[in-house]
């Protein structure tokens, strides 16, 4: 494979970005719709708090009882009816009375403030408020939080816990969210074979098959592995089953060597190519395609390389299936050492930072696993970068803030 | 219920973790280790490259032959075999002879370099090389990225997609990990009902059931929920059932008035009630238990002040159930306004910050919901101080920061 024509990473980019588009909705229960992306903007069905009511364990009453008073000189109030929350009380208080309420239960009619019970003492009947209440005090009003036929989470939102909250006492308890892309993960490779401690010969052991499957796990999609030969037809026919019940497809691999790249060769054969090759290191070899009218993904064999190619390229199109619009953030730290760039390429250098300065490791071509474990980083330098010198400010891409 | 007793924040914490104790461990597949915690040091069981193999697609070849080549003055090699990877070769090079390899491939014996396809032309088995090569050039040794009996990856690691590849490497197909909690999740609350647009009387939708399930989820810990009414005798039995199969339990709610705190009384009858009531706001009416010898973590019934409990008293000793030490990190912000604070108590102010400023919302109560959609950060005020200055820095806790 000659990358004659490599285009430029930002390019290469929007021509996938604009390729891409969401999934169709599904209901999920709102019990399974943490970290699903929501379909439509939602409107509250009711009013939050429902009715008005106690924010506090104590006595509800008419405040103007105990205008003035204090320990030194309580209140005394008679009380008429107890209520837990869920209970209503039927009593209409009046001036002098008081009902016992839960957090949360109903405001009796003619009762205007709760005091809290650690102001009062109680005795039989007989309450004394030792404290001065304004009207309306430890009351949460009908609507207060969230008013009926208000929007309470906007169409897109990517749903975290405190959001179940909301949409709960809106009323639902069911949502409309994206699907869940599901992805075909097709690694090519003759020369693969699966983990273990005796290798013979000249096989290679099949490290992608797990991360490709955790990496698109990662992007909040379905991942389905399988494998095969570099053997054009097989490679096809994986195509074709493949892309017939998944929404995207990413393979690994399958540059053998006089017959030219047949997983390249078979997106073309059977959809449009629309680039092979970008300016960036590592993950030069990356095309992309659509087939059937779907994404497909087609990243190196290299472990290094299929990572890079996976952050930079694809993880950003996953969540886009759903929806969901998060390209990375770069942050900016201090070089600690000399960094060479060549003109014309992103580069993407593995490295590791304190926080405030970042070190790229030493390691040479991409076949460097070891260097993807240690290090929580990627120094990046823009293709209008010669480098980067000691001492300066450059652009870091932290692995953990690719999680979403 | 009196707070009469509250202790700080720092001495709950400490509480709880001292009794906090790591699940046992399990084997799972390396397909499904993705966000587990390791359990045991990895030792690789295997050189990684397992043998010298080309780095490039190119041409195995002896360097000394291409001494001083370029463009204008090539080398003269033949072809004597072509492999892909996969594939051994069986020739032995000798000086004047290349072999066509793919990369991955093993380096036949007496070759010492590999040329790049793109400084060659092949003409039937003629080749020209158009570039002088260094001996070692384009080769990835036998265990040069990781040796037999190395370590390869630290017990209590947290699983990242790319720690998959060096296990893979490693040979193993299978790793062991500790267990994920299985959190009880005991809802207590005779007004509670499921969402619907009709709620009638004094009921109160059960919001807790949904966050607390997707806040247990986010620890990356199993929960099953479960609602029990205000009834000492059936939370008791509750107790009971969810303890014999979980390896901790979460309770929120449970005070019923002119009954004391249900759930508080019943952890007290069936084990060792540690602490109720903890100098903090909002969230001060929590309390923990030991019973059975698992954890037991009372929250309130109020959605928000359960959620500030959670992100504060109990995702840090749930992950840690997991052997996992991801204690919450501050950053600084400004904040825009001054915001009171009471001296001996720890304040959680729900907050948006833009990454520079942080500002505190205007809210009332713990009844609202709202906020916690609309902020995305705590403005962490600690017992000592009386409150942050307009233009202040000061302590924040980002919600993003606590996902793991």
């Amino acid at each position: 494979m000659f990358l004659s024509e490599l285009i430029p990473l930002q390019q290469a980019l929007k021509i996938i970005t604009d390729t891409i588009k969401p999934t169709p909705l599904e209901k999920t229960t709102l019990e399974n719709a943490y970290k699903r992306v929501i379909g439509e903007d939602i409107f509250s069905q009711l009013d939050s708090p429902p009715f008005d009511r106690s924010a506090m364990d104590g006595y509800a009453l008419k405040a103007q009882d105990t205008f003035g008073s204090s320990q030194q000189n309580p209140a005394h109030l008679t009380v008429v009816d107890r209520i837990g929350a869920g209970h209503t009380s039927p009593a209409i208080i009046r001036n002098g009375e008081a009902v016992k309420i839960a957090t949360g239960a109903p405001i009796p009619q003619g009762a205007d403030a709760v005091v809290m019970e650690e102001y009062t003492q109680e005795q039989g009947d007989n309450l004394k408020v030792e404290s001065s209440l304004t009207p309306g005090e430890n009351i949460s009003f009908k609507g207060e939080d969230i008013k009926k036929e208000e929007v309470i989470i906007n169409k897109g939102r990517y749903l975290q816990p405190q959001d179940m909250a909301i949409i709960a006492s809106g009323g639902y308890k069911e949502v409309n969210v994206h699907q869940k892309p599901r992805v075909g993960v097709l690694i090519t490779g003759s020369e693969l074979v699966m983990p273990s401690p005796n290798i013979s010969g000249a096989e290679v052991i099949n490290s992608n098959h797990y991360t490709i499957k955790a990496l698109v796990e990662s992007s909040m999609a379905i991942p389905t592995l399988s494998h095969v030969e570099d053997h054009a037809e097989k490679v096809k026919n994986k195509f074709e089953s493949i892309l017939k019940s998944h929404d995207a497809l990413i393979t690994t691999g399958g540059t053998a060597i006089s017959k030219g790249d047949v997983v390249v060769e078979v997106s073309e054969e059977l959809g449009e190519l629309m680039f092979h090759g970008v300016a960036m290191r590592p993950g030069k070899p990356f095309a992309f395609a659509i087939v059937h009218d779907k994404p497909v993904f087609m990243l190196s064999g290299y472990p290094v390389a299929a990572m890079v190619q996976f952050d930079v390229l694809v993880r950003e199109n996953l969540l886009k299936l759903q929806n969901l619009h998060r390209p990375p953030v770069l942050t900016r730290k201090i070089a600690t050492r000399k960094i060479p760039s060549t003109l014309g390429r992103t580069d993407y250098i593995r490295a590791k930072t304190d926080g405030v300065n970042v070190t790229p490791l030493n390691i040479k071509g991409s076949t460097m696993i070891h260097s993807m474990v240690s290090s929580n980083c990627y120094i990046v330098i823009e293709e209008n970068l010669e480098g980067v010198a000691a001492g300066e400010n450059c652009d870091v891409l932290l692995y953990d803030s690719m999680l979403v």
